[in-house]
């Protein structure tokens, strides 16, 4: 359903690691992660769902409006994620050697088709 | 003494709204906030600590190395968060209108010397 979406996003990002459709609850609802990595997405969406709620509840204290875009770099990875709905956002993670831009720029385009598919 | 570099910062980045430097703990050490804004810098600490502190959880339950910056973007801001020390980071606010970009790169240059001045 929205695996071949996901898929799509990874493969076209250089360093594409791993996608995930997941709910502000914590909940993925699809995933696609490339052959190579060992990555446990579901650990993963847990974490990044945390993460996620903590800025949306920072942006409503600060009153700052809805929160859009979040960019994460740590040693190994870049994370992108990016708000669909009020309940769903999508999370793609990249190898640090590979393109931030690509996968904000990827992500930015297939969210209307993620948010259709979602709706 | 932190705040001539925080100014600095402020002043130089297109759109800059304030700067704070802070600890994980939520408690912020110096911070410079423009004159025609009216943001509490002291709340945007509280609430920017505890977003800090989930993505570093996150970034160590999932092994993917040391938090290094975070990026957020909200429908009003911009919010480019660096981390600085084991127990520090700076966090700058900039207006939609003004330039990310720029942000990100006047905290990456500064962060020598925030680092410096912090130990």
């Amino acid at each position: 359903m929205f695996r071949g979406i996901l898929k799509n996003i990874v493969d076209s990002c250089s360093g594409g690691v791993g996608a995930v459709l997941m709910g502000y609850d914590g909940i993925a609802i699809d995933q696609f992660v490339a052959d190579d990595v060992d990555l446990d997405l579901n650990l993963v969406a847990i974490e990044y769902s945390n993460v996620t709620k903590e800025i949306r509840k920072a942006a409503e204290v600060l009153e700052t409006g809805q929160l859009q875009e979040v960019s994460i770099k740590t040693e190994q990875f870049y994370v992108v994620i990016y708000a669909l709905t009020d309940d769903y956002f999508v999370a793609l993670t990249i190898d640090r050697n590979g393109s931030f831009g690509q996968g904000r720029y990827l992500l930015m385009r297939e969210a209307g088709i993620l948010r259709e598919a979602l709706s």
